[in-house]
């Protein structure tokens, strides 16, 4: 179904949705290339939300000449109105020839109606080439739209036995340069940013993207189940805090928010915060993918709760011993078959550093 | 001073001295390869203690087509007697006419006198071709010449989050097939196995040589301060056992030595084997390569004493959680600066597993 030269453009048009790699929140990655004679007349991508999607910019570029090309595009075309007017109608009104699309759009207003709209108008379309880098690209929209949650991944830099800091809580640094850069890219690329309260009271970071250039930063988003967030706290300084807690304390909320934080309070779960029903109050506000930059008390607590989509470990040529804290306060063990079981996804070294990432097995 | 031809004979007799990885013990592995006008003439490796060399192999195939040929050998001929005559006398009177060799032999007793020898009967000899190969394959046998003690390398199958074992001791099995058989073609190689009492009685362990086919099983050491070893052992079973200790207890001694094994006493250190001391014992009786597999306390101090050459560390897709036990137990930091600083060698996977090979920074 699918020619070399197929691939060729698609890949082009992945290239371009990833210039929206850090900035088109709450929308997906979308990249679009429009050929005509074997050659390219109109690419584009998007980049903000509110602003053009991908197949208006290369419609755009396109201008008449779109009329009988092939236009190949990462995400099936919008049939809804929303901020801007559906694609799938700009590219039947254009009199495109064909539409070649790597995968459907998972949101439940679109799925599958804009290509309906567009074989309607009789125009071929193609459906599957490279899903799966497509899927990847947009795995935090993927997840808002399928399950109201976003994607989490959770990020831990780690000795090479495993510790994530010294017994007295000292952390900076483990990994070098290069991972550090690399964990901020996955910072940039990330909707939120979420920690726990110990780290804050521990190592009182800022949490927002320095290593990399970026015109956009992430939500920082604290659990903080008794709000002993101090109104000091460096991660105030800047913009976009929201701190979550199960505390009915107004007072210290109220310090809070005029610190500069949102406090969201929600129904306490055991005591702490339901991080479950956090992860759904995220999704609604938008938010496609988290980095969880913890300590092993909330990295444990996701991990049981079996909310965790994605592991990034980094680890350092280096040893702490067993006296240094690990990476997830988990129930004991007394069986193996208690285990949980993870499969590797990849596996390289980022500068000085080793980059394991593993998924979750179902 | 090397051509590509050079180059490729060379690897082909490094091939030839792998053929001995299992067996040369206490002796070096290497390979020879003797080439005349552009022909393989004799190729030999070594392959047992007490058996020909790899010159005196590829000479009695290549017979008189020796003379005026080039050899290829792995490591410097020797020049001494040993239980074999020397082989840099043999090559003169084979009358070859160039030899080429990886690297000088680490052995006092030749180190550069074979090459000598050749050189004063008018034979060119060009030294240090693909010499890193050459040392790597037989890092136990430079390391005892060197040192006086073997290389030590430490083996660790850990969980994804740095743990070897539950906290009641269960560790059966945190890898897959392929990385306990790979560990088995680390135990093949290595003179020796070295576990700590704590592991015995834990696992009752056999720790021979079973997934992948040797014709010799390695020595197996355990580390025993105190004499706890039960004459029930199941590695008891088989021959071959060092029991290393610092107690006085001749009763207990005596039962283990009736049990098949052999005990060995040294003054303690502090209470408890003086491991230093040990490594030049099992250096003195000719032990090249030793892989560690022990629990946190026999790794802990190993590290402590500086006595680790290479940690080879097997992470699987897991997670156990810090309840359950770590790789070292060290005395607790507190500060990053008192860490211990090494560099990664080589990461991939090994099935569904990730090694890693990291060497002490010295």
């Amino acid at each position: 179904m699918f020619s070399s030269i197929d691939y060729e453009y698609m890949a082009q048009a992945l290239r371009l949705a990833e210039k929206g790699l850090y900035t088109t929140t709450p929308n997906p990655r979308v990249g679009c290339v429009i050929v005509r004679d074997g050659k390219v007349v109109g690419s584009g991508w998007h980049a903000r939300a509110g602003e053009p999607h991908a197949e208006i910019n290369a419609l755009m570029q396109a201008g008449d000449l779109a009329q009988g090309a092939t236009v190949y595009v990462t995400l099936e075309p919008c049939s809804h109105h929303g901020r801007t007017p559906p694609c799938a109608g700009a590219l039947i009104q254009a009199g495109v020839g064909r539409v070649v699309v790597a995968m459907v759009d998972p949101n439940p207003q679109v799925e599958g109606e804009g290509i309906t709209q567009l074989q309607q108008a009789g125009i071929q379309t193609d459906i599957g080439l490279l899903e799966k880098e497509a899927h990847d690209l947009n795995i935090g929209f993927v997840s808002r739209m399928t399950s109201g949650r976003p994607w989490l991944r959770l990020k831990i830099a780690a000795s090479l036995d495993g510790k994530t800091a010294l017994n007295n809580g000292v952390s900076q640094w483990i990994t070098g340069a290069d991972a550090r850069r690399d964990a901020h890219r996955l910072r940039a690329r990330s909707c939120a940013v979420l920690t726990g309260i110990g780290t804050v009271l521990a190592d009182d970071p800022m949490l927002n993207v320095r290593e990399v250039e970026t015109p956009r930063q992430p939500l920082r988003v604290v659990v903080d189940s008794t709000l002993k967030m101090p109104p000091s706290a460096k991660m105030l300084l800047e913009e976009e805090i929201l701190v979550v807690t199960a505390s009915g304390d107004h007072g210290k909320a109220e310090n809070l928010r005029k610190a500069g934080a949102e406090v969201l309070v929600l129904p306490p779960l055991d005591g702490r915060v339901d991080l479950a029903r956090m992860l759904d109050e995220l999704g609604k506000r938008g938010i496609n993918e988290i980095t969880v930059e913890a300590g092993r008390g909330l990295n444990g607590a996701l991990v049981r709760l079996g909310l965790v989509d994605e592991f990034v470990i980094y680890f350092a040529p280096l040893l702490l011993g067993d006296r240094a804290r690990g990476m997830f306060d988990l129930p004991e063990l007394v069986e193996m078959g208690e285990r949980r079981e993870l499969r590797i996804a990849d596996v390289g070294m980022v500068g000085r550093d080793v980059r394991i990432r593993a998924l979750p097995v179902e």
